[in-house]
């Protein structure tokens, strides 16, 4: 998935891979007619993780920063189903940090799993809000992220 | 809303008006372009709730049971936004119980508050999976649904 | 479902009863477990059809327009299943116009269908995008609201 | 985004890079409080072109068929903002057809523009309904992924 572990792609994450827990409820409508969480609700869940965490630490206001975060690249590898109603905890790493760009790591957990069902990557670019354009990481929020640089 | 409650339409439900409480997670794509939960999202809470429920209870098993519940209508009222980051408390009532169909109130709560966001209505029919004609809710199933015909 | 109409609730509308008709494209993920639209999505394309005709009139700018239209109330009667990959055309009619608020009556024809597979009502509220208070709806909006209080 | 072109990932794709096209109507809630298309959106888009393809072409029946497509992985790259009210057209290709999977390159383009505003890939894995295990993709359905192998 990325540069950022030597793991193979077909072996999954463990909860040891990541800093940050937070469980999610899952919704009736996450199962597709295949009974399963639908591919795409992943990554609602990694949307919800990563912008909460930014929101709840104070670094990102939606509606009024002068900034805010876009995303430039996602991706998902799913290795087992969840379904609704599991409850799932979505881990969260930071596994890259550049000048106005990071790139997330995230696996979400079926119940008292070890072994992530799924694993993404998320790529958010900073921008300014008018013009769209990228604009370095400021200090506040490169330290909250940092903060997440290093598992468990 | 409903024949059910003598309460005005303008005042808010109360967490004393329900049965059962279900502690939900918002999701960032819960929030549209005016930054509070859109109107469609609770209907997804509601759902979650009611066949949350019954799935836990075993009284509801979506993919190989031999009747369903399906929906045949539905309203919400709004009385305050929600948003993510919040969670959100459904409260779940019993509303009306008849042979072969079930009404639910469905209050949402944000975070502590005692006073509903949004007050929902939903109605289940009971159908055989193969034609979806309305049959008898089962015995077993109408305890479950009984227990949650008082408030409180 | 409102007092705009003599029709009894069990009786679905047709095509006839709507004034603008909008086709919409279904998506795989509004399918449920059961392989048919979750009753989540009609509203989804209740709030799509109403903005959007709202957005191309010239009458709604949801990003930096004074007044937003807010949503008080909506509901939703299920009379026939719809379901992806079917395209879905929407009907809508103004029920009623009032000083800042506005009621839809919406169908959902699947195909070439002429009786509603579902029915919805949609209250929207014209206020302050700051202060969210009622304010009345603008002469514009009111003529554009017009055109669509008669059907056909 | 993947072995199967030569183009640098910061370029890019143009409509005649892929084979088959399908108008898609966006969605009010498809917006998040950026005002643009969220990010999750342009997977549900991903996932209705290529199902709605398989169904139309009569090799995928996913309520009663012996084996059905699972998705094995997902990516995205977003080049430029979708929102609605636009209608977005995804441009499908096959990109790699093996033994049990198949991987598709997916680009959705604004209203009438040639670039991709977001580029998408995508693989299916064909399984057996009961066992979820992997099985060989039947001789019908490779030839109507044959036809999808050549752009234009």
């Amino acid at each position: 998935m990325s540069g950022s572990t030597s793991r193979p792609a077909q072996i999954p994450a463990v909860r040891a891979d990541f800093a940050l827990f937070q469980p999610m409820t899952t919704r009736w409508a996450d199962n597709d007619v295949y009974g399963h969480m639908n591919n795409v609700v992943h990554y609602g869940l990694f949307d919800s993780v990563v912008n909460g965490f930014l929101i709840r630490k104070g670094v990102l206001n939606p509606t009024d920063g002068d900034t805010v975060f876009l995303v430039a690249e996602t991706g998902c590898r799913y290795h087992a189903e969840l379904a609704f109603p599991d409850t799932v905890t979505a881990g969260l790493r930071v596994a890259r940090l550049g000048r106005s760009s990071v790139e997330y790591a995230i696996g979400l957990f079926r119940e008292k799993a070890d072994s992530a069902a799924a694993e993404g990557r998320f790529v958010h670019v900073n921008v300014d809000r008018q013009t769209r354009r990228p604009v370095p990481i400021p200090d506040k929020t490169r330290a909250v992220l940092q903060s997440l640089c290093q598992p468990g």
